[in-house]
């Protein structure tokens, strides 16, 4: 393990954009293209500590051969590309590091196809996931992927992006059947089928799912639907304890339950949640839950967690059964991350996102509170424990450069526990500028270098967001 | 759609085994080193109907270091290596179409280790689904993927297999975690890890399963277990028509009824069936389905299937609930290649494998029926309905040429007509040699060229199971 913080601050080096390349943009791209610094500098940031200058330019892509466009020219130039969405990347994915412009695909916001009958359906990359909602509402499916923050599924693919409702329907790499992308050449290329599986060949679907935008821009996505489910519940459960509420999700996995939610939020995230949303939850170590099926199957189910929480101390269930109520409680989680930061005015926050195998999940946690609580600093606590995934949000003030030494001191030290009980650095944020180093920890050089030689193959200029994931 | 069959026949293109090579692997392996004609008949051939001359000589590697080492002086000397397992594949995989070695891992058959708590389990490559189950049945977890051949988990993950229960536990893709892999230098890494997500850089993982020996030797793989099913029941439904039978299973599909299994037989192949068994179905279109789930589930599950079976003219269930008679029926479903191979003694079977979004099914399948039907050509018809997945095995007579041409005219028609659906030319078999035209067809040269460049990156000497999936 590497704990040399060399990764702390993102390296700067902005390659030069060619006034020729900016003249030729804008004559390609006319009002969609602009220089502005308010529009550039929105367009260099994202939820991440970091900053970097911002990009030269913005091309807000209305169609794939808009970016096909201006990729063809970037190349011609040597000049990077950053493929920008909503903004809502934790790692820094969307700083131009290395200078470039941004393709901005929030434009290209069509729904193109639901298949109903085949549970899919295929939008365009700027599409976000409650528009994908919205759209095939009339047809009794849903698109359950959900990150907290309403990202476009461009970016939640670019990510791997996961969320809540991991545990039962799995994350974007088991959901993404098919993409549109633009090569580094500017090329346009499909991958995979509306087919539910295929042997046929390598799977670059699922390459390009995660690759953070450095293999090429994804131009549609095609992606899988579910049912409905015919009952829903969602329940509240407080326990004495983090750990007792871990060792009760640990039960519930390891049974077999297919939950479909299991949040863990601690007894300060709580009061900072509460605080913020008006709510009067019980200000302890509680277990968000969500159950899906049949009206008997959920039953079941509810039944046998409440059998399991209870041998563990948890409280009796606080039912949530109407859309309103389950609306108002999964806002109050997702919103767990704008509570932390307002209760320290001014401050910003590093997010942890480690994820381990379920049997180790009680032993990584406690020891990283313990550790948190004894630096002092400030932190909400958030987690996807079904699956092993939970964050740490470290709020530091961006002025006292000791506090992101700590914050980044007990990252460090998570991530490198997580590696020893075999996890991972990133559940679900991805690489991006902070993780490099993780990176290699956690996969060895042998296979950093693979993914380097398939970086080297695909984009031979290293112009598709260069420096993100790794460094040539 | 390019019709023309210029894969008919594997290109055969054997390099050249120096005797110097040939030295120093008698020299590093002894006893784990043959050059008799019989072994290396043996590894130099598959299921697939092709036939090319053998490999020059067989590795029998007993560790990741047995394979690092053949691979290093295989590359030495820029000579071919193949990676066997227990020669299952369907496509070719195995033949030595440009000389080589051959690199048996039948014996690397340790199951390293049991994640009981964690639902997972690591094994040497050449492990069989059948001893993953054995080991882990105390456990009262099991592992679901079932290609009907008792495979290795090395050979499974290279094609990307999968079978009758992925509806419901899905394929090779999605249940692979980690691997273990000897790149085509010689060098050993590892990729992904045992946490359930993981957003850590390319996914090494998903490009290397289904790579079909093309990127690296695989040597180590961790896979997901689920604990085994409270209940259990199969069923038989018989049909008035092939489109009843399918009609049904859309539906089934469509509805979300989480079912385990449900598979095709047509009239013909339950004769074929009931004759090399010795069983007595009623030979109709049959449907062969699993629910699994507790108790309460399995009945719901049942009864909802059987109102839409109903429906659609299906006759009453006939349930199989004991171990026994389940595993009589799956043995008789697994066993129809064979059954169908003895149905015209000395032929040889090409095997179709395209795979469709669910509600093309009746479209693709049916129009393919009657074109089979027209042309004389014996066949039998089995799918695993519930993916869009189907397989005709069109029996031939080896020294019939005019045989052969017709069953190759039914397949490219066959996968042309799936990929006009939005299909796949191959759910689960692979490539291999056979289907190199149909995958530039499928995915467009743009998407072959992306995998052409991945293997010219990671393979430079084109060592690694060259001349399958693409030829360079």
């Amino acid at each position: 393990m590497n704990t040399q913080a060399s990764h702390l601050v993102p390296v700067i080096q902005p390659r030069e954009v060619p006034a020729a390349l900016m003249d030729a943009l804008k004559n390609r791209f006319s009002e969609q293209y602009s220089t502005a610094l308010v529009v550039r500098e929105q367009h260099g940031r994202d939820e991440s500590s970091f900053e970097a200058p911002p990009p030269a330019a913005v091309v807000f892509a209305q169609s794939t051969q808009d970016v096909a466009d201006a990729v063809k020219l970037a190349s011609q130039f040597n000049v990077p590309v950053i493929p920008f969405g909503v903004g809502t990347s934790l790692e820094g994915h969307l700083l131009a590091v290395q200078g470039g412009i941004s393709i901005d695909v929030s434009r290209m916001n069509q729904v193109l196809s639901i298949n109903a009958e085949d549970l899919t359906v295929t939008v365009q990359a700027g599409v976000t996931r409650k528009q994908v909602n919205e759209a095939v509402k009339s047809t009794g499916l849903f698109f359950p992927i959900d990150p907290g923050a309403d990202a476009t599924l461009g970016g939640m693919s670019a990510t791997r992006a996961s969320g809540t409702n991991a545990v039962r329907y799995g994350t974007m790499r088991e959901n993404v059947l098919a993409l549109e992308v633009v090569t580094a050449s500017g090329e346009v290329i499909r991958t995979g089928t509306r087919a539910k599986k295929s042997s046929a060949g390598y799977d670059l679907t699922r390459l390009l799912v995660g690759s953070e935008g450095t293999l090429g821009v994804i131009t549609e996505v095609t992606v899988k639907l579910y049912p409905l489910p015919e009952a829903i519940s969602a329940a509240i459960c407080s326990f004495p304890s983090i750990e007792a509420a871990v060792r009760s999700t640990i039960q519930i996995i390891q049974l077999g339950i297919p939950i479909a939610r299991v949040e863990l939020i601690d007894g300060k995230t709580v009061r900072m949640v509460n605080a913020y949303a008006k709510l009067g939850l019980r200000e302890e170590p509680l277990l968000l839950m969500e159950f899906h099926g049949s009206p008997a199957s959920v039953k079941e189910q509810a039944e046998s967690v409440q059998e399991i929480a209870t041998e563990f101390g948890g409280n009796a269930f606080e039912w949530a059964t109407t859309p309103e109520e389950r609306t108002r409680l999964w806002t109050a989680r997702h919103n767990a991350y704008f509570a932390a930061i307002q209760s320290k005015p001014g401050c910003r926050a590093i997010s942890t996102d480690t994820c381990v195998p379920i049997s180790r999940l009680a032993d990584c946690l406690l020891d990283s509170v313990a550790e948190a609580d004894a630096s002092g600093i400030p932190y909400f606590l958030v987690g996807h424990v079904g699956d092993g995934n939970f964050h740490f949000g470290y709020l530091l003030d961006p002025s006292k450069p000791e506090e992101r030494e700590i914050a980044e001191k007990l990252n460090h030290s998570l991530v490198a526990r997580a590696l020893r009980l075999e996890g991972t650095c990133t559940g679900e944020h991805g690489v991006g500028l902070h993780k490099m180093d993780f990176l290699v920890s956690e996969t060895g050089n042998g296979a950093v270098d693979m993914m380097r030689s398939i970086k080297r193959a695909l984009d031979p200029k290293n112009i598709m967001n260069p420096g993100k994931i790794f460094t040539l």
